[in-house]
């Protein structure tokens, strides 16, 4: 398998993040890219624990990497504007593609980067500059090529979001919330970039450019924080069925293109409007698709890193350029991995049974239950209909394997006291 | 520009709706592709008044797409297993790349084509084949390509999705609301392949093959269907704080990868517990990247005719490789296209007064608002505190331009009644 010699310059939280899933999942990915992923080179001003770097080639300049005649994609997570853009414009004079997840940089710089990129014939990708592990870029600029973007709103900026959803569904105040968000490593010592819409305006900037094909230009969108949110806003705006969401919005007029960073009511049965925590989404309509949306984490050392490293197998494959996404996205596949047959797969159960209205009965469901190991979560028994002398019970277990609750079902369907089948439905927490 | 020659074959829902997006947005389509991608040849049994194909190269057998030299493109869409994959397979063995939304084709006979494909050198995409217009093939097997997927949970069938939306909005049972979804074009005449979740099926073998890369293997999926879903369960659900969703499962254990496709009880909360109505989405859990999620329509002539020209534009980047993405999605940008400043903005508005508690106040303010053509879409008015002789008043108004809104805030300010400034708010409905 031909190998990709990688570059990373910058170990802070992101650049330790794509340290450590590269590694980790090094078998995996290079059986997906077909190529043989290597990091060679990596700069640094310091080590940092989270990563280990013992064995590797490891510079105190961060320039040394972009020197390296080895490295063929740089990946730039140093941050900053001013010496990321002289890395990223020296890696590119080399002859290097560039991975960023800088947003600033791209927003400011973007247009000066991509030109000299393009004239010397190399790629700068950037999928983790716009929320960090939901792959927007490529949905925005491949997935949906077909499409006029009508419009596309996103909360794309996480602690904006956690401030407002602790206002609402806890009723606190602004400062406190914030003050908050900064214990837990969510805002900076400095929260104005977050709260006054600034990263915001970054990210807008450029999912603006890719959906209309206009230049980067951070300074033309509008940009409004959130810190003139108020909890009264918060609940009268819930009276009148809205939520108060720190949007990005991009738009597609008569006119011209609006750019606009605001806090903004919407309709609370909206999706977006459902979106909490630090969680980030974006809302993307297409003339021909209709609404479409991206959802995930917006930040995050692995979430970024999953984003890097998702631009470093699409640069990989331009080093070689006949050498496209395999079908099934894998060049070896896992055929020995078996599939499960469905009696051994492990999940909770709802269970509804009609059941004769008598003393005993329930006892005797739970001791068939207890008997094939399935622990009962929650009952709902209902009161007997006048003239009828059965009544539901339902039933939530906790999780269990299937080949047991197959045995219980038939054991509960042998009972004389419960009557007809037995209704069974999986149950799915879907929370990680 | 480089032309590219597509064949279509078959002009039915999805036909129809691929001729018309690409003639529609032809212009924008192929700024993005840096290619001119234009419509050869047409196969379809019968014209179809939907598309206007005089004037284009129309065939009544569909193999004479595949045979014509110009066609370097084929796009089946003439739907089944049987035809199609002689179509399919006489095209590769031509030589041509294929774009295919035929779910079934893929599931049931994608290992073949696919062998087919890498034997010959060209590529088969079938982003339209799951979840119609949502890029979520691209999401797993590129976005997503640095991560273990621990698992993915999909609502990958609108019909069914209709369904039980229906059953637990208005109460309605399974049978009356599958009779409206024939009537309005959701369900075949024979729903058996939605409702029994054979379709379901087929995407999740699909999509569980890119997540874990195991051979396509329809077989094994477990399959059970919503026909048994009563509404006493739908509402004993909602009880304990869930709703049944029919999920498409995979699944990555210890012992081997699940595929399952049943009715689940999702927690309430979750974002997937409130996709509703006929919309798709997939729920998918990376080791890196977390919970990431992607929603949009899953059926109709446009959407997925939105993933079938995403694909269209990917293999013709491979028609001539050294033509990667362009940066910002564009080859040629719109550099001529104004940003709108804010002051053309229109939208609606959220206004929150503090307001002397006095007669007539509420007239001033409402002649101020209609002076500048602000019309008002609710009202609500708090009592005053005890000691207080001022009330808050909210207002939520009408679409109108930001300009107009910010002079009736200057007239509002500058009123006696109202104390200090004002709060703004805007709305949207992000309805479409």
């Amino acid at each position: 398998m031909k190998r990709v010699n990688i570059g990373i310059c910058g170990l802070g939280t992101v650049g330790s993040g794509t340290f450590n899933v590269l590694t980790r999942n090094q078998e995996t990915i290079s059986r997906r890219a077909g190529r043989d992923i290597q990091i060679t080179h990596i700069g640094a001003r310091r080590d940092n624990p989270a990563s280990h770097t013992a064995g590797y080639n490891v510079s105190r300049d961060v320039f040394d990497v972009v020197r390296d005649p080895e490295v063929q994609i740089v990946v730039e997570l140093i941050g900053g504007t001013s010496v990321a853009k002289d890395l990223v414009l020296e890696a590119i004079a080399n002859g290097k593609h560039v991975v960023t997840a800088n947003k600033a940089l791209i927003a400011l710089h973007g247009n000066e980067i991509f030109q000299a990129a393009e004239a010397k014939g190399v790629t700068v990708a950037f999928e983790a500059a716009v929320a960090g592990g939901i792959p927007v870029i490529k949905a925005l600029r491949e997935g949906l090529v077909a499409n006029e973007v009508n419009w596309l709103a996103g909360i794309i900026n996480g602690t904006g979001n956690f401030i407002l959803t602790e206002m609402r569904e806890k009723g606190r105040a602004f400062l406190d919330v914030l003050a908050e968000a900064q214990e837990l490593g969510y805002a900076e010592a400095d929260p104005t970039f977050d709260v006054e819409g600034i990263d915001a305006a970054h990210k807008l900037t450029i999912l603006a450019s890719i959906a209309y094909g206009v230049p980067l230009q951070f300074e033309s969108v509008y940009t409004e924080g959130i810190t003139q949110i108020t909890q009264d806003d918060v609940q009268y705006a819930e009276e009148l069925g809205y939520r108060i969401k720190h949007l990005g919005i991009a738009k597609r007029g008569q006119d011209g293109v609006e750019m606009r960073v605001h806090p903004t009511l919407v309709p609370e049965q909206r999706l977006l409007a459902n979106v909490n925590g630090v969680l980030n989404a974006i809302l993307v309509h297409g003339d021909a698709v209709g609404p479409t949306m991206y959802y995930g984490p917006g930040a995050g050392a692995e979430a970024t890193a999953s984003s890097v490293i998702a631009d470093i197998v699409d640069v990989a494959r331009e080093v070689d350029l006949a050498h496209p996404v395999p079908h099934l996205g894998y060049h070896r596949g896992a055929e020995g991995l078996k599939v499960l047959p469905m009696a051994e797969v492990v999940t909770s159960y709802y269970l509804r049974l009609q059941v004769t209205d008598e003393v005993g009965v329930m006892a005797r469901i739970a001791n068939i239950l207890s008997d094939n190991e399935i622990n009962i979560e929650a009952i709902i028994q209902k009161e007997p209909q006048p003239s009828d002398d059965t009544v539901p019970l339902i039933l939530l277990t906790q999780r269990v394997q299937e080949q047991k609750m197959n045995k219980a079902i038939t054991e509960l369907e042998g009972q004389t006291s419960v009557i007809g089948k037995v209704t069974r439905i999986r149950v799915e927490q879907l929370d990680g």
